[in-house]
């Protein structure tokens, strides 16, 4: 087996990589079991096989069944709000906040550089979506997208494999036939590379090149191991239009490809909406599962209601737990300024935070292994008062002291909301007295 | 039927009120389905006696099966932070923000008077803790709570019915054999008034005066029609002790005591944890609507992880969706402030918003009437790229351009995150072309 072989090709053949052994541990599971759920498709390990020769010390980070649910912060310029210095900025927050992974999404500025820029910085597994640079390089040049040529298309992916990416959106589930009945939709289209490549077809009368070219994108991302997130352009953008005919039709183009790229040695998972009231969240997991036989499924949100904006880190904390809780296994973080604005370095913390508490949640009710290890730490710095501790403990640490320190105490033991009359204070002295009537 | 007869007894006789009219309005169903829930007792309408005689209008708000999830939200003073008039601009700020209910929870002050100041602004049912007076007169007068009569607990209870209030917490269901398993839990006891009877029994040897007298306050209670709300003093306080036995207990004794309650008359709903990992928020809620013959559901959050103090209006918002979409009727809020601070203004606005949000989420997946439309009116205008109609829509309309604005926009239809490169925009042109080539 040659050094250049996929982790996917690795686990294949029975070989724990470095990678799955540093990834094991942070699981708290046997490496062998990382092994074998990569090798099945039920993991994968995005990872960049140009880190070694690049000298790049990434976090190995694996997403799939059985494994801690992972959290994704997408960051970049847009065409209004185009700051790489910001960029950076909300690059680290997502990092101290506990990210697993970060997504490159620029579309302002040189956006290679910016690439290449956030790649020197960030520490973790780094996606992106390789036809948002060709429908910004038509909006500077003022040409039609769907002038693309194919070619074109594939190049610009190679080049974010030639950038040390890990994981790329492409969105090859969009077809002639799968997004033939989208105009039946309330919201149409809200996924920006699914509404550019229906152009390109609509224009060009052809079937999409990211479909009719996935031999060729394959032999891509072989070339540097890059996962495949086989994008979801045709997810909903409101409940009206969830688990829609539509979406189903691209999961089942989704299913076919990711058999074929795990035939060809490829790393690949699905990603998933979007907008969804929460009593058809389960379905789509399972649906998911099934028909991409237990590809690691990566959703976005999912949002269950439409009717927050604003609050779309707190619609999606509820999709998201639900979601990850039915098996999804990574999620995209939501920001409060989804469906607003480019999230800025506040939104990118709770974006982070709210997704973590999602998947944290969800990883207790899984029974993930050691989940509820750090629950049972908090409730004893609870019920000890120690209030150093519960910091320590907390998915923010900064934010204790700040929200406590408020007001001023009368007792340092307990709060301003109880103050004295502080319940937890009582069962203290309740278990004192146990224990001295005990002696 | 005399005209003091409660809600519950004129429902029993086939009386439709006009509370229950004016509640069926709001909920967009027949005043005979109120009329009907309430005479089983699945359903309560808070509505103390005195309203009419007093001449206060306050909005009738029907809670239990079938019906919008409500939200309540809790303000009231500390013995650290007391003003009035901060109470004041939090019960406004509930109100604004579309709190359903209001419990004033002060232990600091004057506390009558801030009931009264309260009760008078309060347009919407009103709840209290009648204990937390006797603990706090307690405190002020260094009197240990054991020095309480139980003639003081039914004083202090009837003393509420007078003030006007709607609906009252009674830990009745905290008993000598239901608590005696809290010693073994992590975090003991952390409801106030159940910790402080737990030391009101412990001290005396005696049963608990609020179950022992439990006929002594359904006379109290038929007297204004105070509907009482059988709170969870064992609620668990760490997800660790989630449906252990103690609560298990508690929770049987009080669906004795709503049969009690029913059977004179009384309405009563069962509040519920607390903290409950997710998975097993939905047998919390079918135990409690099997164990209380269907009485409405009260939960207080709940929060499926420990670990996100100032975060806890989310931790909450995930359980109470799951909740409420499993059959709780009412969602007490939690803010951020929770485990940390007494709330401020901010606080109240994001604890009921976030509480709206999964009411909102639950009604869509249980199929409230109506509850859905609101989506599709969001959506329609996020397809116009209408943003006017946006905020409008938008649960809290003062974000919407605050969030947007942030930014100075190249393309004023679009918003900074995707510029001219916006998806919905292009979904537009498409449907402008097929309506150009179809005419």
């Amino acid at each position: 087996m040659c050094e250049k072989a996929t982790q996917l090709q690795k686990a294949q053949v029975g070989k724990v990589t470095p990678e799955m052994a540093q990834a094991s541990q942070y699981e708290g599971v046997e490496p062998e079991f990382i092994r074998d759920k990569i090798s099945k498709g039920r993991v994968v390990l995005p990872y960049n096989l140009l880190h070694k020769d690049e000298g790049r010390a990434i976090k190995p980070v694996a997403i799939g069944e059985g494994l801690i649910t992972k959290v994704n912060a997408n960051i970049g310029t847009s065409r209004d709000l185009c700051d790489p210095e910001l960029e950076i900025k909300k690059l680290d927050t997502a990092i101290a906040s506990g990210a697993d992974t970060v997504m490159d999404l620029s579309t302002g500025g040189d956006i290679r550089a910016i690439r290449r820029m956030i790649r020197k910085k960030c520490p973790v597994p780094m996606g992106t979506v390789p036809i948002y640079d060709l429908i910004a390089k038509c909006a500077d040049e003022g040409v039609d997208f769907s002038e693309v040529s194919p070619n074109e298309m594939y190049e610009t992916i190679e080049m974010h494999g030639e950038d040390g990416i890990d994981f790329i959106t492409v969105h090859c589930g969009v077809t002639l036939k799968s997004s033939e009945d989208v105009g039946r939709r309330i919201m149409g289209v809200v996924s920006r590379g699914g509404a550019y490549l229906i152009k390109w077809m609509k224009k060009r009368g052809m079937e999409n090149p990211l479909y009719s070219g996935f031999d060729t994108i394959l032999d891509i991302a072989l070339k540097y191991d890059m996962t495949l997130s086989l994008g979801d352009g045709l997810r909903p953008g409101g409940i009206a239009d969830a688990t829609d005919v539509s979406q189903l039709a691209e999961l089942t183009v989704l299913g076919e490809l990711a058999k074929r790229a795990k035939e060809a040695g490829v790393q690949v998972m699905i990603e998933g909406p979007g907008h969804i009231p929460l009593h058809q969240i389960g379905a789509n997991v399972s649906l998911e599962k099934k028909i991409c036989d237990g590809a690691p499924f990566y959703v976005l949100g999912p949002i269950v209601t439409d009717i927050a904006p604003g609050y779309d880190h707190i619609t999606s904390a509820i999709g998201g737990a639900i979601a990850a809780w039915n098996g999804a296994d990574f999620i995209c973080y939501v920001t409060p300024a989804e469906h607003l604005t480019l999230p800025n370095v506040d939104d990118v913390k709770v974006g982070v935070i709210s997704a973590r508490i999602a998947a944290h949640a969800a990883d207790i009710a899984k029974g993930v292994s050691g989940a509820g290890d750090w629950d049972l730490r908090m409730s004893i710095a609870r019920r000890n008062l120690d209030w150093r501790r519960q910091a320590e403990e907390a998915i923010d640490p900064f934010i204790v002291e700040k929200v406590r320190d408020r007001c001023p105490l009368s007792d340092t033991d307990a709060c301003s909301m109880c103050s004295s009359l502080c319940a937890v204070k009582l069962s203290r002295e309740f278990r004192e007295r146990k224990k001295e009537s005990a002696s």
